[in-house]
């Protein structure tokens, strides 16, 4: 191990996002708190801190027969930025105190990487020192203050009539139908927020759930898609190249553990079809300007068109799973079976559909300021 | 249009990607020249001239029955930062003059917007002075000087034996064949790279110019699918969450133009399987460890595993088709007929193989520095 | 008031510094935490935390008859990042709990702001929801943080062989001696640090105490100058134009409350010299080239010359006096006469002493690690 | 040298400066061209190209018998960003194309540096690719660009009724009067703006004339300060730490060649003297709120109090002279003497005025636009 080491330049990791508004991460799924810094919010803006809790509940853990058992409250902590839950326009700060950690369940991480996990890389990375209870800074835990911020960044753009909403399109061989991607409108958003397991067929979401039941049972685990759409953005937000609306998404959305792939309005399924098929018609609408079809998923050229933004982030199956699997001892270099104990979501989409919201915020939020 | 102007904060455009090195890009379709600043690049490296401009060959019109007719030497003209072929260490800047451009063929879209072009969204976002002329910003024009950034990366990366190649994996409904997640070599891509038309089967490459030409003489256009794969980079580069390797290539893959969708490794398909299948054994092999197979696409936790690094890139087909189609005049407000006159790609995804392989070369160039 | 606010675009507020490493400081005065988040500190660095611990008492209120009474114990916490004083890769956040606020000394700061304080800026650009209690983020108590970040970095350089230390070389009309700029060297910075009131003469020295108690006696405050030196730094250090030494400097130093002017080398003195006085000639010592003189500063064009880097940073006396002074009651737009109440500095000088040195720190070893 | 040069970690030369525009220079003082690239402008706004050329003007060498004699057309040529005089929200780039470059006049210096040149240290970061001809990216020619950048940031300050200007305020031991702290005007800017040697005291110009020949004629040089003052800035710009007013200011100032001091308002006077002396009493003047005095320099606690906002910037002695000095031959490890032979400004600080005004022009306009 020691020789691929060698000759590494450096060992830095940097957990900020963002231009206007500056979102850094900091903790470790087993260190004291985890937390979020949001550098660069206006004064005076209002915080509603019930319904950001109630927006923090949708991805805790210990909620459901699919989800980890681990019992985590996490109620934020606001120790800056916030006097009497109106932002002050300093830094805001705030932080989850960890608690249910049993760090004695990854013990032998250390030594041998679990498949598809970061373990492997992380201590290539980071070498020994690298906090490895818990996943450290790798833990799908760390999607709690990419929420805290994420939730925050929801109310302001509530203020300004813009609406964020995700569901679950697709668990293992399960699938939801789609938004429709000309009509998607609030009334789905509000009925999806509220909604335990969030999809736009309840048939769908039943097939889903016995799914992953089966999987837990196997002691395997099951990946999936997330649909997300924003509406009420007004056009011409974005850039064309490096800071389009859809370089910004996908570079915050590939930070949400597990995501594998990330596609806009007809995504990869417009590589299929003709010109003819995929161009959507400009239309008179009253007033305004739309397209007759959103096959562009709302941007075009990096901007925003004035359509809902529709995107798919896909997540592989959770890597930890009970069934035995082949890896290798470091500290002896020879292959070795591995069996994982401790406890893991046999998915995770369903608690990584407000992450997905979240992050969509962020991001948007972002180039809204800017 | 007005209407939908008012409240809009700001009108302003960034054209730079990246942290160590920062590459910032300039100019428009037609223009008096368009170019690339590289800032941050070492005091004596090398620059081949003569391979880089046969790299940007590659992306150049002009070049068959499959591409626009318009007609550009593409020589690039260095104005700074390199003395004798060799960097100094100050910027370096390299310029392209417009030679042939038609500014006359393109009058009509400053009111009549191509549908899933960028002429409206630009339109909204930079109001009456938006430079119109051949797509101004957003042409796809604007990657050559992207290449010439990313065609620097690629020999620097190659003195490091880190070698990139892509190749067309589907056009309309026509497939290549997989890269060997495991296996991909050398070899294979030395045969890409100086391929006429880079697919790795030829008989599937036969089907995808009959498919273009098609679709040409039909007045229509086809998009695709381009595979990327990066190998000989060593384990432990990159960051979790927001600066990995998924995020610093998805956000500059979605700055060529026509990019839909952007995957890693198995992808939106490892939705579908579960963690037993999905699962990627570590192993060893002689003094390292790698994994048996790649379904992670050489990525965990956002972090190099030593693996080939994998992804799939999805271009829409090119909007612009000679059949006739709907849109609106914005100076009249009203639903009209457009016939678009012009050189058009039918297909740009085959002159678009170049440029994913550089914006991949610029993004890991730029994480290898850090 | 109200008329001053209309048009002001946003109220944003930014408190993030450094390239390599980023380091972002949180908190107000009166919050429930102050702390700070370093984002990309390499995985392995050991922390003395008592070694830190001591160079944070430098800073410390309520230590002498020169300081205010504030008493806060000031140890901070270390809630990520840190695995048994060692660096683990992650995001490294320290934080210190507020507990000796009296807020209500300062309730009349709303609504009349002090002569030379920042509660007037920061109520036009925050509005009426600024964190007056204690001055908010503007307080001099934001320095702790720096000085956590900034005595991490200290160690980290000693770990390089380069030390940095600073002294008090004027207050009010007193004026303590130069460093040697040529042979500064440890021995002299090795009694600085530990020195409880830091200059080179300790006459000078005395004749400073005095000058701070007979200001405090008469309700009034002090001024002065700090000279910071760095040695060790090896020659080729920093960039040209707008990334040199002296940039990145200044930068962070004009962050710390209260400076107005900041010189490298001879400074303003060189305006009023001959080029063939100021030039430092080069010579040959033993295996190196060094300048026979040092009115450089240490810095040619932006990088070290592998001389001692010297700089000087001007405090304006504290603004916070006992006498009675003028200013206007904003809520009745009139002009009125203020006493301030509450514990201040007559001089802050001594405690900004670390403060420079952790600001150095910082900006030093964040160019080191570029 | 060697022994220097190795275990340097890079030679990485970054030129931008802002936050929401961003400024690229890039070229060297004899590589074919030299330029800008603007990130960030908004589209639509006019640039009044015969103002501009005419500001570029004032800093052109060969003027004056106190000046070089290389002479330089100096106009610059937008190939991009720009059409008809108007932004089109592209990249604005700038090029001026190097003419009178008489590149054997450097020859000697690759191998004997010359003293408080950058030469040296130069040489150490970047090696022996250095561009050292004409002082490469080191030479004062680079503010041309800069000049470029700052006259077009003027020109939409202009608009927002925001003016800049600057005075020699010293040369050697000649001193000018400074600016009315409270009451400088738009009368002083004008007379300033259009003077061949700014000043506000005529007869202090003229010994200052004397000055530069008698140091010419001596094959000596002298060095000064400028004071510049930007009127009409609204209270409430800028943030506190490390994104105030001054550390941007001071960030981009010490980028002008020979820089080694800022200060604002009192400055470095400020720290002689007693808070009742230094601190800025609030009045009432009509509908506003302004200080009696303006010691504070128009910024308190780094952001703007509406009060002018004045600073001082230190230029050392221009480092070339004619006389002989001792430097050493790196080749040879020797001391040597050295004579340079070529054209050299005796005191730069003429031409440096309109420098400093546009570097202060681009850091408040990025500030402006925040």
């Amino acid at each position: 191990l020691e020789r691929n080491l060698e000759g590494m330049a450096h060992t830095i990791m940097s957990n900020s996002f963002g231009k206007n508004i500056k979102v850094t991460i900091f903790g470790q799924s087993h260190s004291p708190a985890i937390g979020v810094t949001i550098d660069g919010l206006h004064a005076g803006l209002s915080v509603d801190l019930a319904e950001l809790n109630s927006f923090l509940q949708r991805r805790k853990p210990g909620q459901g027969e699919y989800s980890t058992t681990r019992n985590e409250p996490d109620i934020p902590e606001f120790i800056s930025g916030l006097v009497d839950g109106v932002t002050c326009g300093s830094s805001l700060t705030a932080i989850i105190h960890n608690k249910d950690t049993r760090s004695s369940d990854y013990d032998q991480i250390q030594d041998i990487p679990r498949p598809s996990h970061a373990d492997y890389t992380a201590r290539i990375k980071f070498g020994e020192n690298h906090d490895v209870r818990g996943g450290g800074a790798f833990s799908g835990r760390l999607t709690a203050p990419l929420c805290i911020a994420g939730g925050i960044c929801l109310q302001e753009l509530k203020q300004k009539e813009i609406f964020i909403a995700a569901h679950i399109i697709q668990i293992g061989k399960e699938n939801d139908r789609n938004f429709d991607p000309v009509d998607v409108n609030k009334k789905d958003f509000e009925a999806l927020n509220s909604a335990e397991f969030p999809v736009l067929d309840k048939d769908a979401g039943n097939k889903m759930l016995k799914a992953i039941s089966e999987a837990k049972e196997a002691g395997d685990s099951l990946g999936g898609v997330i649909e997300c759409a924003v509406i009420g953005l007004p056009a011409g937000i974005g850039d064309p190249m490096f800071e389009g609306i859809e370089n910004k998404l996908a570079g915050i959305l590939f930070g949400i553990p597990a995501v594998k792939g990330v596609e806009f309005g007809n995504g990869f399924a417009s590589a299929g079809l003709k010109g003819s098929e995929n161009n959507d018609a400009f239309i008179i609408k009253g007033d305004t300007i739309k397209t007759r079809t959103n096959n562009h998923g709302g941007i075009l050229g990096g901007i925003t068109s004035g359509m809902p933004v529709i995107f798919r982030v896909a997540f592989k199956p959770t890597p930890s799973i009970a069934l035995e699997q082949d890896s290798v001892s470091l500290s002896k270099h020879k292959e070795v079976k591995l069996v994982i104990s401790g406890r893991h979501d046999p998915c995770i989409v369903p608690r990584a559909v407000p992450c997905v919201e979240a992050a969509a915020a962020i991001a948007i939020y972002d180039v809204m300021l800017g």
